[in-house]
């Protein structure tokens, strides 16, 4: 048993942040060598039109090959109900809907305000219980530590956002810090108030390295009690509004972090260096980030049983 | 009043680590901008025979150099007595003794063993008290949390070693992470133990980036309540068995993060990049780190007054 959840985001959040669209059959490689490397979270594509996103328009198929993978949650994220309606028909087990803290964002991201947002969660969530499936729902609650396009954002909004989530159906309720504007004591504080507003139903933290702080802002989470992670494999994806700077954290500096100080993560240090060759063959002008591949790991250091309780 | 100090080592640990030779007047220009942007401990150079380090020939001109900077705490790296005896003559505040706690990097980094360190700890302490000019004597404990000859560090032989240079006559002792191995849960343990084992005389963290764990280490030891960081402009230097890979922990990222967080470091980020000018126009060829660098300041941000209490 793993003591934490690394949540994979790489083929949604990573592909969809580039230009070049990776072939299916790279993609299908690509998601089962994350699984392999034991992840048993990954967001494997977003179901938005295909004119819109065309890097996502195998969506389907991505679904139906992910869902054949043993022991995998499958997730896609939807913006809005057409989206959660064809998930739900390709089967996945969790959809996340990104709801901004930050008013400009959210018009900016989804051309929808907050509030509308907060209308689609609860028919997203009406839909997800008339159908029986069991399909858990997520509100990503993004840019809740900042925005681009706003500057600041106010605090009390995030929780009153994220509890607002909840009371519409949501199943639990993350925080994003989408820009990388997020600092650890901002990133305690605000975690702890989520857990003391919605309990049970906070869910995990979604940081970005744009300024190097990703994986402390992630210690920071787990020190707050979280235990549920995403990051994207050689930090693919990130900010369209900061130009040639890392976005997501790096799952392979992020496991490593964790496995070093003896918290059992579930995935293989090695193998999962290993799947960024699928990665790499499936988009070979994407430059990928990671300090640990870079550097190799520490002589004579061994991981444990990635699977140790 | 700032709550912390970032003890600057890039003149030292930068210059040392890179083939090129910096020209002085680009040296004393970057010090300069150094203490400018608010740094008030600066490691200027390290007093080796120049035909072994030819960066560090100049070391006495930059000494009397960084000497005309008021406020600064003028910071020297000797391996040895003689060096210790140069650096006196130069007249710096402060000496800083590199003390391995893996006994294969000391024959490699300073050919003597670990006895023969503390031998010369002795010698350098009795040398500062009969020249009774309140010169500060640091023993850094190096290769702390691991080490690239022989892998893992005993961590009981690194308190010990620390508390031998206290007892050699050293007024403090720091962990370094010379080659960039720390995790931390490891950080938060050595720390601890050094503190209980010698209190007061208990010194400052000097990580590396190699893994990227640089920050998350920093915020780990900050929490175990350390208050001196080591850390270097644009990452220059670091480890050369690990080519490519980054060095020491960056100045700008570092002091970022906790000006984010709301703890004061009396350095002003802004300078602290325009110092970046003269450490380029020093050393062309040299590419530099820095997340926040690259990436800019959030939007909206603005530093409180560095000097705040």
């Amino acid at each position: 048993m793993a003591a934490l959840l690394i949540s994979e985001v790489g083929p949604r959040d990573g592909l969809q942040s580039v230009s070049a669209t990776m072939p299916t059959a790279d993609k299908l490689r690509w998601i089962s060598a994350l699984h392999d490397a034991g992840l048993r979270e990954i967001e494997v594509c977003s179901f938005v039109p295909a004119r819109r996103l065309p890097q996502m328009a195998d969506a389907a198929e991505v679904v139906r090959h992910a869902l054949t993978l043993p022991g995998l949650t499958v997730m896609a994220l939807v913006p809005n109900l057409r989206g959660a309606r064809d998930a739900l028909a390709a089967g996945v087990h969790k959809l996340s809907v990104p709801v901004s803290a930050s008013a400009a964002h959210s018009l900016a991201n989804v051309r929808m305000t907050r509030e509308d947002m907060l209308a689609q969660v609860r028919a997203i969530a009406d839909l997800c219980r008339e159908a029986r499936t069991g399909v858990r729902l997520e509100a990503a609650i993004s840019t809740a530590f900042g925005c681009t396009l706003q500057g600041a954002v106010d605090e009390d909004e995030v929780i009153r956002l994220a509890s607002a989530c909840i009371a519409a159906g949501a199943d639990e309720s993350g925080l994003s810090d989408t820009v990388g504007y997020a600092n650890p004591a901002q990133v305690r504080r605000l975690f702890r108030r989520l857990r003391a507003e919605i309990g049970v139903h906070a869910g995990g933290a979604h940081m970005h390295n744009t300024r190097g702080l990703g994986l402390a802002n992630c210690l920071a989470a787990y020190e707050e009690g979280v235990r549920t992670f995403d990051a994207s494999l050689g930090g693919l994806g990130g900010c369209p509004h900061a130009p040639g700077a890392s976005g997501n954290v790096v799952t392979e500096d992020l496991v490593f972090m964790f496995e070093a100080m003896g918290v059992a993560t579930g995935v293989d240090v090695a193998k999962l260096i290993t799947a960024r060759g699928p990665l790499m063959a499936g988009l070979p002008a994407e430059p990928l980030h990671g300090m640990l591949p870079a550097a190799g790991l520490p002589r004579g250091w061994r991981q444990p049983d990635p699977a140790r309780a």
